[in-house]
């Protein structure tokens, strides 16, 4: 709303203390409006660095906004300097602050003044300290007969400040009933899940989670605090084409030129994964990807449908993300932080990590987050490509270049900087033009001759806000306003912890790749999407780290004989993928003979890696023709995560095509109970087998091996299942859980191919040990492995044959 | 292989029939090479259009380069043709048999003239003809002492002649014991499955499948040719990329810029899809989807995979298609067809299909068919197109141009015409340089200046071929040669027509986009896909058919009562729409408030729809919490393509990721015995139904509707179900199969939610009747249909509401 300018009666009540009680002159508003009641800011951390370049200033910018919207303010900056320096420092930090463009001159000019005047220093160090501050904003309001509103406490301090503080505020500050408190956060909440845990749990203890506002400054970027509403206000536009059908990449990208000198005490303990990725860039990453409630301003609802969104993430592993760090940053470390020359910093500066979610909206589509510093350039945007759909038969040298269905569709969350040098919303013309806010967001014009991601800019509809406002403006306003949804809950921030922490732990030894910085980086931090992973498109130039490490030219399959059988082995990854092709040949080969291929599994953690790489590398596989069969069992529901079928399920059945009547799972869970001898679930296991599999002989078994020696669940020093005609038996395992179902000796050995799967170091002395003794069963159950008139081949890996 | 010339010493027998035996002067071959025996080829329609053009021509370069092969030939032009005129029309195309510009002019002047010397015409109409002509032969052969090493014939004539011919051939003219005989047709093979399954008994009862040589001339473009070798000699490179995962998408084209003016007496039956789509675009199709066999150069081993990914193809619908027709060929029937004014041609000169394969390499990746007449240029091409995988962090204006793996990456094969004029293979140069066959295919140089698919030809790798050869030229010599692998089999004709007829057959009363012709169709044939259809990308210009369908704006959904309950009416296809957005409503609610959603389907075909706009269109759906129910089964296997269960199994379970434990089929298989009562299956299900269905309600049962009123399993007339306490329960349909399970009464009453789907004119008298009568639910077991708490939804159409 504009307004003539308003000129203040201010009441000094104590020296440099200062309340305004607000009295208008000219159109006065009534004495009802102004007793919304009194707000006290507090900044903690008034001298520091984001003070100094953001928040004084998004406080001036609330004030201006806000003067008659009938609340009265005072803003107490506090630090743990002294008062007459601290004051002196402030106030050099007040006098700096500037008008914005858009407002008249004089009116700035005067509530500048009483900004100033509205303003005071405070040292908060000790208890005793706040309870003074306190006591004065007590008396203050008394004197001037003014209601509390609420109070807002921002910290802009170290993190290893905030129990402390929090602890002082939560004793000694607290508004009286009926008024509120607001605690701003800033970050870093922590530097993993337990360390946030531990934070979240402190502060807990002193707030209550809608009491504090925890910051990501992305959130107050304009194009990313327009995303939701972009989605819900154009959901006519939206709803046929936001998914995986249509969608073909996302990246959400923040480009820094600048590196970390300077600050490297900071980052070294950060690392940009959780400088930009594990807050700004996820924030980002989950307006995109969750599923838009029906009222996107009801915080709450947002929140839930961000936390499914979470949910939704697939786990991610170390090659899920490329690293790499500036060159001059270890020798900026070693300065900064007074390390020897030897010091290595493990610490990436680059990171580019591929995260897919698994819902059913987003299957299959790459979201590519980057960041980095020492970049060729200053950008950050958030870019969906749709698919190309379309087909135009015309041909290109003759097509309407306007338009054309064939070019290039995107919806572009310009953040800042770049090329267009400020924020923006793009969309492809040939899309849709998009429903825009009016009083926030005005279409632009001009600068045709730029090119943004490939098109010329007259491709796109685009927009830019009508008032360009800082994002710490953005937040300030919004903890005015209590918009909680503009803010970082304490379950959003565990859940992106959760969801990162498992990288953050499998990288820290990862190699970095090394880049000289700016322009001279060139396609040294390409890198590509394959299966799943990432990985730089140039080939290794200089690796940091684990120079020892072998290269694919290393690995070689030995062929050769294990107890009379033959032998494959080779590095575990070769191993499995020889393991699996050889198991696609034989299915292959006895589809086109017989029209089926009956597989038996076996579980524990080794046969994971060979599931993982059937569902994602053979696509061949006549999956459709395959009956899948179990090994063993334990006696848990089918559903339970110990289950062996479980962890079949998850790791290959969910991701191909094995129709349902085929799968088979063992029969464990009968008439609501486990393996009860009675319910006879090997009886009817063996029934299936002879109805289904000819001569109950299967194509293929897969087995396993344990350290002693057992094999499916076949135990040592346990007589069921060695011999006899029962095909199916129920075992004791020596470990939990101790009851099982397991096909027996006999039935293996009426296969038509048994493949034996050993990985690992541990199972280095069994396998010696194997290599060595004869036909024990009773021993080492797996040594009566041996196919009547099948073929055993073992494949075992150099960790497990070489120690 | 370089020779000197080469002059003969020929004798003449008979007055223009000549028979040649192979006398060297100069290097002169050995008697035993010439020994190969004798080789007789037979043109019938020796002096039409497709010979005049190619035939002859492409005999001639076989004479040429086997002309010291060791066999000696006679070629037999035929026709209905009396003897003087046919011999004068003959002889007036060969002396218009060209050289090829590799060849010296000299040995061609020789060859051409022996060429024409054993050469001669027949006149071949009656059944005396041909045993005249086999007698000539046979002649010929003792005369000369020559071996008979087989014989050609070549049908280049209309199909309704074919079976005639064959007669005759087969009665007459076969070639002794120990020679063999070569029938080559020509295409159209048949105009549909029928039609072609008709053709091929016919000739099947004269001709050996090994001795029929079908010809589709594209594959005898030597860029079709090469897509099997080159995804052979380059399975290093495309192994990992040629998937789904990493190719975007297929376009499989052939543009011509001619009309079908003087050819309508046959355009008119076939239309384009028959005419290209069917054969040529096909076998291309083939070749780029196949599983690679083991040996490319096996005929037997690649017509098995040709079959097996014909397997793999998803059914064709009206809505794969889009469908055009030039304007002026309305008035090019009337005028070569003679008829009346007011006629309306449905055929369609332009055509663009859609295809999915859905093997585990290729599900989700679109083929795109199109071909047409007078469009904007003549190009024939297949065109893979891959994924973007990269990401490059080097800004756009910093890349390195050349080799980025942000550009396009691409295979095209180059069938001809077009920019390049000229057949050609090319690979972006980001992708890999392929291995070519040496002695064939050279790589290209020059012309930098050309855009091909958006980017200039220096991105590619270009390889053309070393001797350019016309299709015929190539398949002659492949008839010759015996390479089977060039041609049709029966199976594969079959295959492929048993693909296109039910999309045919759906679109014969399609309505056609017209096409001004040439440049002038602007965008109007450009089109985009979408849930696995095509449409034209702009709204409808004129559209010839059909002027009378509603359009979308006349739907609409009516909201009342019917039976006292809410009553959701519409046209069926926005009825399905309503009620899948619904349910997805309800799961959506249900999961959020339990974690759970149960839902009981029924059978049937209405909800066939239904399951497949679940599958499509759904992607929050929260399958992953909903647990799938049934509500009635018929007593068969659940394999059988009767069982409830397996139509539901292949119209949405395998499209969207329910876990294995959440399906819930109704055990009418035990024991390896259907539905006996002693198995007790039905008190399996119930207790199944109550282990995990709170109160056994379950969340939403979706119920149809038979004529005969009855619902689930529970038909009229029937005490089972109806009441009592018994919660899942055996009955007998009238109608086979007749043994059934269902879901009782008092347990559907007992659902939170009922949803009724009534779909169609063949239910109007049942839904009027129901309209009318109250609760007799042993006339009508749907009038018992009456939930105890929970809310009951009818989903009728205007069909069955209206009829």
């Amino acid at each position: 709303i504009k307004e003539e300018p308003v000129y203040w009666n201010c009441q000094w009540l104590m020296l440099r203390r200062v309340l305004c009680t607000v009295l208008f002159m000219g159109a006065l508003p009534s004495l009802a409006e102004a007793s919304q009641g009194h707000i006290s800011v507090v900044l903690l951390g008034a001298t520091g660095d984001l003070a100094k370049k953001y928040l004084w200033q998004g406080l001036f910018q609330l004030y201006m906004d806000q003067v008659s919207s009938g609340h009265s303010f005072t803003f107490h900056g506090a630090a743990l300097t002294a008062l007459e320096p601290g004051q002196r420092l402030m106030f050099d930090v007040l006098k700096k602050l500037t008008c914005p463009p858009d407002e008249s001159p004089n009116r700035c000019a005067v509530l500048k003044d009483q900004f100033l005047k509205l303003s005071q220093y405070h040292q908060l160090k000790s208890a005793e300290n706040y309870t003074v501050l306190n006591r004065e904003i007590e008396t203050l309001l008394r004197q001037e007969g003014l209601k509390e509103a609420g109070r807002i406490f921002y910290f802009s301090v170290p993190p290893f400040a905030y129990t402390e503080i929090a602890r002082h505020i939560n004793s000694s500050c607290r508004p009286p009933p009926g008024a509120w408190l607001r605690v701003v956060l800033e970050k870093p909440f922590g530097h993993d899940l337990e360390s946030a845990q531990q934070l979240a749990a402190d502060l807990t203890s002193f707030f209550r989670e809608e009491e504090m506002y925890r910051v990501d400054h992305y959130l107050g970027k304009q194009a990313v605090a327009h995303i939701l509403p972009f989605r819900d206000q154009n959901r006519q536009f939206l709803d046929p084409i936001w998914n995986r059908h249509h969608v073909e990449r996302v990246e959400i990208v923040l480009k820094e030129t600048v590196d970390a000198k300077g600050r490297t005490s900071f980052y070294e303990q950060y690392g940009v994964i959780r400088d930009v990725l594990q807050n700004h860039l996820t924030e980002a990453l989950m307006f995109l990807t969750m599923e838009l409630p029906a009222n996107v301003s009801r915080a709450e609802e947002v929140l839930q449908c961000k936390l499914q969104a979470f949910q939704s993430l697939r786990g991610l592993d170390k090659n899920s993300a490329v690293l790499g760090q500036y060159q001059a940053y270890a020798s900026q470390v070693q300065e900064e932080l007074q390390k020897a020359q030897d010091y290595i910093s493990t610490t990436p500066t680059f990171a580019g990590v591929l995260i897919h979610s698994d819902s059913l909206r987003w299957e299959g589509v790459p979201f590519l987050l980057t960041s980095g510093k020492a970049l060729d350039e200053r950008v950050g945007y958030v870019r969906v490509l749709f698919k190309n759909r379309a087909y135009c038969t015309q041909s290109e040298t003759l097509r309407d270049a306007e338009h054309s269905q064939c070019k290039a569709k995107q919806i572009i969350f310009y953040i800042g900087h770049g090329a267009l040098n400020a924020p923006a919303v793009l969309v492809s013309r040939n899309l849709f033009r998009p429903v825009m806010p009016e009083g926030s967001w005005r279409e632009a014009v001009g600068q045709s001759d730029l090119h943004i991601f490939g098109q010329p800019l007259s491709d796109y509809y685009v927009y830019s806000p009508v008032k360009e406002r800082d994002a710490y403006s953005v937040l300030i306003s919004n903890i005015y306003h209590g918009r909680k949804d503009f803010f970082i809950t304490t379950e959003n921030l565990l859940a992106s912890w959760a969801f990162w922490t498992p990288l953050l732990d499998s990288i820290s030894q990862q190699p970095l790749r090394l880049y000289p910085g700016g322009v001279e980086n060139q396609h040294l931090l390409d890198f590509e999407m394959e299966s799943g992973e990432v990985a730089f498109t140039l080939a290794e130039a200089v690796e940091l780290l684990n120079p020892n490490r072998l290269m694919p030219s290393d690995y070689r399959t030995i062929q050769s004989k294990f107890r009379q059988s033959p032998l494959v082995s080779a590095w575990s990854e070769d191993l499995i993928a020889q393991l699996a092709s050889d198991i696609e040949k034989i299915a292959s080969r006895t589809v086109a003979r017989s029209g089926q291929f009956h597989l038996a599994l076996s579980g524990g953690s080794s046969p994971v890696v060979l599931f993982q790489r059937l569902a994602r590398h053979h696509y061949a596989f006549p999956w459709k023709h395959t009956h899948i069969w179990l090994v063993d069992e334990r006696c848990v529901p089918l559903t339970d995560t110990e289950s062996n079928f479980f962890s079949l399920h998850n790791h290959l059945l969910q991701s191909v095509r094995v129709p349902y009547f085929n799968v088979h799972p063992m029969p464990v869970h009968l008439n609501q109970r486990l393996c009860v001898e009675e319910d006879r679930g090997t009886e009817l296991y063996a029934k299936e087998i002879v109805a289904l599999v000819a001569n109950a002989s299967f194509d293929l078994v897969l087995l396993g091996v344990g350290t002693d020696g057992h094999t499916a669940s076949l135990f040592p020093k346990s007589e069921n299942g060695l011999e006899g005609a029962q095909a199916v038996v129920l075992t004791e395992s020596p470990v939990k859980p101790h009851q099982r179902m397991s096909l027996s000796l006999p039935l293996i050995n009426k296969a038509r191919q048994v493949f034996v799967l050993v990985l690992g170091k541990g199972k280095h002395d069994i396998t010696i040990l194997l290599s060595r003794v004869g036909h024990e069963p009773r021993k080492w159950p797996i040594s009566g492995v041996s196919p009547s008139s099948g073929q055993l081949v073992w494949y075992v890996d150099y960790e497990a044959l070489l120690g």
